[in-house]
């Protein structure tokens, strides 16, 4: 049984360059970086080239050999986002108010540490994004002079949205220059090309694994003025390595592998991004034209989408069903999102969508990787259709 | 030129067994933890396997095989000790106090985030920790109705002064049983048997690679009764992962590593400490014993101590100076703690332990793994020796 993993936006299989990489590391560059002797000095150049790997994807010039303090790294995408909300508002003394913005389809990573801060007086204002677009006119009523951050992520992982971040930035900054943008990428990076400057974002969430990188390593992109300005602390405290602002003894593995991962990937950037269209568009031009799919629906948000994730949805069997259906085929997608599976909730960003609770609950995201191929889609397609039958005809 | 590494407390090479596992994890077990198909179970079994096989070396009976809350693995043992002491001290609603009870010799991990709750308006008291031994006295005047938390490292990671927590527990407790006590055990473990009943520790901090594992893991143990009297809030908020106490996609290559290490370690841990202390002893005896080591002092704890660290003086030349003499002929190790080599400050812990700023800033730290032997012991002291000479003489 050949195996068909669509799930790419959970997580992604390791690439060559970034296994070797690591093995490499692992092997012979084991040192602690923070030491003063040369297995140390060793160590810390692995991290410096992964940082300087990943700054050169975003477009960052005149990198420095001996590091750069715009990319923290961290242990996750999740990390990093908490890094941002929160060491921004806390660095209280520097950041003009409390009155924080998100749109109310961000991951758990940003919707959980907002929700803390709203626990402890922040206020908190959560723009829909009905259709998949951010209300421009809840923006522009929300943001005041009291705003520290306005946070709305590069690419929906559950529907593939992908948000005008530059046109948010800029209506915000056109009413409080002092407040940050920050924007989860995770997503988004590699999926499309952008620059801090071309998003007009602060601040940039990263993650590793959703890139075929390793899990258990993210970073934040932190521009030059965040940091003359004061306006970010960190959230975990000690030796106080990646420049005070990440303390910890650096995953010289899991960095080395991130970096390994971006370059590898730039190299081929347009292509897979041009594959991983074509496989999204027979998917959906299937679903929408093939007879034999008319009772499934696609929910497709009404802006631009990412080129990677499509998100389906069935004639009322529970998304939790078909995706065991397809386990046991091989096939392997997921019913929302699966960083959220553990709480077991139904979706919130299907219904800021416009879902119902009912047709949240019947959704499927399929989400491609460079390797993905129409082959691959089809027999998805074919065990899709045979499992709606299938799971109808039981459930009749 | 044979290479010896003689700086274990700042980092351990990877064992065969961590090794290899990671490579099986990296390239078959790839998986999100998180999702719920085949890929995603079979990459969370690869997470329960490591937790219990961590519990099991810390004597913990009757473990299920769809894993444990009592283990949180975070990404560092930085990160577990500011999980212990934030996340006790902010889940206020159920700690009693607001005075936090720590070593003055702690490790950054612990000193940075007490003094961050002291800013925010907690009472901190610093125990002396003269000649390594915390002072019991102090410790008891300290104690009341409002500790929230007690915190003292198993192992000083700078002298290798080893502190009886059990007897700082009972004392504890006895004046009032509500205070927790955590022990930053990162310098401890696998150097010497212990239990959480055995410390009377309600958290435990744990990491990886200072016992032949990979950088960029560590773990906090939690007494359950924590968990059930709701002491814990987590510091990074979002998907939920690690039943909701450290959100973030599980560094599963990293966790693998820690088991395998772990589970190979405990089958020779015996011979293992016997070797270390051998190796230890035989650096005492020959730096006290023979006269051309005159100059150079022990600093010895008055107390246990831990097998791996040996903490000496030199005669007026600057640690680092040495440090680098050393690195050029292929030894390597540490001046004071490698993990605040980024601060730059001369260490506290060494003035804590009695030694002036001169003293303590012409120390060396010599730390020994299960790999150690006499013979490179000989090298070292043979180059400790020359370098002095060496290093005196450019002076005059």
């Amino acid at each position: 049984m050949k195996e068909i993993y669509f799930d790419n936006s959970a997580t992604t299989s390791l690439c060559r360059d970034a296994c070797e990489r690591m093995k490499d590391v692992m092997e012979n560059l084991w040192g602690n970086p923070s030491s003063m002797h040369e297995k140390g000095v060793e160590a810390e150049k692995a991290v410096t080239q992964a940082r300087n790997e990943i700054l050169t994807a975003l477009g960052v010039k005149g990198l420095s050999s001996i590091g750069d303090n715009r990319l923290i790294f961290t242990a996750s995408g999740t990390e990093a986002d908490n890094l941002a909300l929160l060491g921004v508002c806390y660095s209280k003394k520097f950041v003009p108010g409390k009155n924080i913005i998100i749109s109310d389809s961000e991951h758990p990573a940003v919707l959980e540490p907002a929700a803390k801060l709203e626990r402890e007086g922040y206020t908190v204002v959560r723009i829909p994004t009905k259709d998949g677009i951010p209300d421009m006119d809840a923006l522009e009523d929300a943001v005041d002079k009291n705003t520290a951050i306005v946070s709305v992520m590069l690419v929906n992982n559950e529907t593939g949205a992908l948000n005008d971040i530059k046109r948010i930035s800029k209506l915000v900054k056109s009413i409080n220059p002092e407040a940050l943008i920050h924007t989860d990428a995770v997503q988004g990076f590699m999926k499309m090309r952008f620059t801090p400057t071309s998003l007009g974002a602060d601040l940039i969430t990263l993650s590793a694994h959703k890139i075929h990188g390793p899990k258990g390593v993210g970073a934040l992109y932190v521009d030059p003025a965040v940091f003359k300005a004061r306006k970010l602390v960190p959230i975990i405290y000690g030796g106080g390595q990646e420049k005070g602002f990440r303390s910890g003894t650096e995953n010289t593995v899991g960095i080395a592998g991130f970096g390994a991962a971006v370059k590898a990937g730039m190299q081929t950037l347009d292509p897979d991004i041009a594959s991983m269209i074509s496989v999204r568009d027979h998917i959906c031009n299937t679903v929408t034209n093939d007879p034999a799919f008319a009772n499934i629906k696609l929910n497709i948000p009404k802006g631009e989408r990412a080129p990677h994730i499509v998100s389906l949805r069935l004639p009322d069997i529970k998304s939790e069903t078909m995706l065991h259906y397809l386990s046991r085929e091989g096939i392997y997608i997921s019913s929302g999102s699966a960083c959220s599976s553990n709480t077991g909730h139904v979706s919130g960003t299907l219904i800021s969508f416009g879902l119902s609770e009912r047709e949240a609950d019947s959704t499927l995201r399929v989400s491609l990787s460079r390797d993905s191929t129409k082959e691959d889609a089809d027999i998805f397609l074919k065990a899709l259709l045979d499992g709606t039958g299938k799971l109808i005809s039981m459930k009749k």
